[in-house]
């Protein structure tokens, strides 16, 4: 399906994957292909769920090299051993927008936490009710470079 | 409105607030709203004003959660009593298109001096005539997680 | 020519540039100039070549301010004498979509050198098969204050 970039998102998306790579490009690249969104052109947004916009519970099939609005979180680590992690959380409104926050950081426990922390404030600076909590996250023990990736991705249905 | 990514913008509003906040991100969120652009998915773009753009006096009406092309300059600060300032400046040709430049530091009187050096030095160098300049920034002194933001929306009317 | 943002681009364009400047930001924006971008409202997208892509000769026509997807690469020097160096690289794949890698470090051998070993990374990862590599790339001398530019711009035709 095509994009439609001139209207506001309906659908999101959300995915988490880590990997090891060469380099930390690589490691990143790799992280987002075991995330399912490596063979995207990811453009970076800041992050805000449309009202009314549609959970996909399974990765939205879409062309390899579309331009896709996605909210990321990366985290890469080159010393072996350590853990590296990150988070997206998506804050559902009752009956308002939402918010969408991310989290990077050395373990999985820290990152959640942070995401759930952010969403609470994001909901009452905002004055808005908050329905439901989504919550992608991943931890990743470094071998040599490794890459920890959370996802969510802005698109239409 | 719709958006219309496939037409080049043609206004820009431009603005400037400041707040506190729980985590780093938060301080963001927070300042972003207080600039009044914190529900909209920016983009971040670098960052040429299209010609014959009209300047907004007011904040466009945009859907929460829609995909905005935006110039930010961010400044966080976590030690209190410290002050962090940013700054946007708009440089409208003549009969040309213009350049938009932001900085972020210290003080405003720091970041305002920046912008206008660098549009003067980004027209210059263009051989642009320059009509006239606008300039949109802020200071805030932390107190425990404090921002600054400035922010030109793109966008089509 | 309008953009298309709602179809994914069908052709790119490689470019590169560096040049001097009074503040970083007019080094970047100088260095954007002379690879033939600097007018352009520049979006950072992470990498993907669509399918059967065109590899455009010559820059594209583009209305100024225009909304581009483009992968690019800077490193900026501020110590005179130093060399700062970016690259970009296209792995155009046979019968599928390809990547894109940038790097940016202190030798034009180094970041030509890095691109190479991330594009074979990546199609080695992917099972893809690579028909073609093309580089760009730029070393600078700094003088003052320096700044290299490596950039793929998406685009349609």
């Amino acid at each position: 399906m095509h994009t439609l970039w001139h209207q506001t998102p309906n659908a999101v998306w959300a995915s988490a994957g880590s990997a090891e790579g060469e380099t930390e490009l690589n490691a990143f690249d790799n992280a987002l292909l075991a995330a399912q969104v490596g063979n995207l052109n990811l453009i970076r947004v800041s992050s805000v769920l449309p009202q009314d916009a549609t959970l996909l519970e399974t990765a939205p099939q879409i062309v390899p090299g579309s331009l896709v609005p996605t909210v990321y979180s990366v985290q890469v680590g080159t010393r072996p051993g350590q853990t590296v992690a990150a988070a997206v959380g998506i804050g559902v409104g009752e009956g308002s927008h939402g918010m969408i926050y991310e989290s990077h950081g050395a373990s999985r426990r820290e990152v959640e936490a942070a995401v759930r922390q952010m969403i609470d404030e994001g909901f009452a600076r905002r004055g808005l009710r908050l329905k439901e909590v989504i919550v992608r996250s991943i931890e990743h023990k470094v071998e040599r470079i490794g890459c920890a990736v959370a996802a969510v991705v802005l698109w239409w249905r």
